[in-house]
C-alpha cells in the first residue's frame, strides 16, 4: 500500500484501504508507519479528516471522523443499562469509547483492556482529542492485556456494561467474534446490564455480520443490530449490536441520562437511535430471521 | 482519472471518484469512455458490483449496487401518495427509477424526461437489468428533453408524483437544485401528491444538503429528509427528501400498496422507511432547525 515511504512523509500521497476490489482512500502525509508486536500501525495527516489511524492497512479512526463510530457504540448501552457504575471496554486503545462513557457522572470505573501498548501510546501522542480527558480521568483503569483472557478471568456478574471495540476479525481481534467469547461476556455482565459490540458492515462483510448477530442472539435473550455510517470504513455503512437478558433494555434510554449527554453528542439522540435500530433493509431482516 | 485508456479496456485498473481529498474506487475494465453532448460518460465492468456507470467521473449506478438508491427515491413517495396514476421522472436515464414505479398496478403513465440520449442508449445496451421491463412497458413515455423546461411548461395539478433523479448540482443537473424549480414542481403536483428528490450526502455535500432541505421546506408545507446508504457515492451516506402539502403524507405508506411491492424490495419496507426518516444525526437536526 505505502510505496515511496520516505517521500510520502514529505509530500501528500493517497493512502487506501482495499477490500474486495473496492478501495477508499484519503490524501495525506504519513506520520508513523511501524510494526508493533501485534500489527502494522500507520498514522497519517489527512486533509479531509485530520490525523487518521490505520491498523494492518485498515482505517480505524480519524480526528474529525470518529464520533460516528464512538457515539454509536457507547450511548445505546450507557443511556439505558440499569446501572452504569462499572464498565468494561475491550480494545478501544484510541480512547474515544472511554471518552464517551465518561460523560456519565454515574460511571465509577472503566476497565479499558487494550492488547497493543503502541496503539495507546501513539493515540495519546498524535490523536489526543479522541481520548480527550479520558486519559487523565481517575475513573479510567487502563490495562495493557489480552481482552479475551481478561473476560475469561473476570468474575460472574461483575460489570454493568461490556463494550467490544475491536478491529475486523483477523489478527489480535479474531477471538472477539466467537460464541465462547460472547458467553463469557454474558457471564460477567450483571443483571440489567447491556452488551455492546461493533458488528462490521452488513454489506462489505455480510456473512460475518449475519453470523455475529445470530450467535449473539443464541447467547443473550435479546440482541438487535443498529445501522449507521462511518465513511472511512468499507462500504461506509456500519453496524453495532446490543444485547441484554430478560428484555431488550437497550431500546429505552433513561431520560435523566439522555439529558446529561444530549447536548454534547454530534450523532446520537433518542430519535436517531430509534431510527438506526429500525433502518434495517428488507434483505437483512429476511437474512436474520432465517 | 483514466490514464492508459487503451490498456484499461484490456486489463483491470482502478477507476476512482475523487471528492475533497477522499476517493472511492472500483477495480474494473473500461467498456465505454465518451463525451456526449452534455457530459463525459464512462461505463466499466467492475468485479465488485458488475457493470457501473460514471457521469463526469462521478459514480452514478452499478448493476449490483443500485437498489439502495432507486428503492429509496421511489417507494416513500409511491407507497403513500393519494393517487399514483401519473408520474413524472426528471433524469433517471438508467431506467431504475421507472422500473420501481412500474411495480404498482395503479400507475397509468410515467413521463421520463432525460436530457442525454446517450445515457439512455448506453444504459439500455449495457445495463439492461437496471431498466428491466420498464423500457418495453406501454405506460412509459420516454422523452429526450430538458427536464427544467418540461416542468416549467407542464400544466398546474398535472402529476400525482414528481421525482427528481438527477446528478450532483453541476453540468446538466445544476438547475434541479433551486427554488424556482421546486416551485414549479409544487405547481404541477396534484392535491395529495408527493415530491421526491435525491438530496446529496449530508456529510460530503453538507451545505448543499442543508440548503436543499430548507428551500424545499419553504416551498412545500412539509418536507423531510430520509437517510440511507449508497456505498459507491461520496461518504457512502446519502439522502432523499420528500415533500407534500397539508400533511406529511409520505410518512404513511398505504397498506394495499405495501403488500403489492414488499416482496420485491431489497431495501425498502415500512419499518426501514420509518427508521430512515428518524435516523437523522443530532448535528443535522440542529442545522436544519436553525
Amino acid at each position: 500500500m505505502l510505496k515511496h515511504r520516505l517521500l510520502s512523509k514529505i509530500f501528500s500521497t493517497w493512502i487506501d484501504e482495499y477490500q474486495e476490489d473496492a478501495r477508499f482512500g484519503l490524501k495525506g502525509k504519513i506520520i508513523i508507519d511501524e510494526e508493533s508486536e501485534f500489527q502494522k500501525i500507520t498514522l497519517i495527516e489527512s486533509k479531509r479528516y485530520g490525523k487518521a489511524l490505520l491498523l494492518n492497512n485498515c482505517w480505524m479512526t480519524a480526528e474529525h471522523q470518529e464520533k460516528q463510530y464512538h457515539e454509536c457504540l457507547v450511548h445505546p448501552a450507557l443511556s439505558s443499562a440499569e446501572k452504569i457504575y462499572k464498565i468494561l471496554i475491550i480494545g478501544g486503545g484510541d480512547g474515544g469509547t472511554a471518552r464517551e462513557c465518561l460523560k456519565y457522572r454515574e460511571v465509577q470505573q472503566i476497565d479499558l483492556i487494550e492488547i497493543d501498548r503502541r496503539v495507546v501510546e501513539l493515540s495519546q501522542k498524535h490523536l489526543p482529542e479522541i481520548g480527550g480527558n479520558a486519559w487523565k480521568d481517575e475513573r479510567l483503569n487502563l490495562q495493557i492485556a489480552n481482552g479475551i483472557n481478561w473476560v475469561a478471568q473476570s468474575q460472574d456478574n461483575s460489570y454493568d456494561v461490556v463494550i467490544i471495540d475491536g478491529a475486523d476479525p483477523e489478527g489480535p481481534s479474531e477471538g472477539l467474534f466467537n460464541k465462547a467469547f460472547f458467553e463469557d461476556c454474558r457471564r460477567i455482565l450483571k443483571d440489567g446490564g447491556i452488551f455492546s459490540t461493533q458488528s462490521e458492515s452488513a454489506e462489505a462483510f455480510h456473512a460475518i455480520h449475519i453470523d455475529m448477530v445470530k450467535i449473539i442472539r443464541e447467547v443473550f435473550d435479546y440482541a438487535s443490530p443498529l445501522y449507521g455510517n462511518v465513511p472511512i470504513y468499507p462500504s461506509g455503512w456500519w453496524s453495532w449490536t446490543f444485547a441484554s437478558m430478560k428484555k431488550p433494555r437497550y431500546l429505552k434510554p433513561i431520560p435523566n441520562r439522555v439529558n446529561e449527554i444530549l447536548q454534547s453528542c454530534e450523532i446520537w439522540s433518542p430519535r436517531w437511535q430509534s431510527g438506526a435500530f429500525n433502518s434495517i433493509p428488507a434483505f437483512l431482516e429476511r437474512a436474520l430471521n432465517q
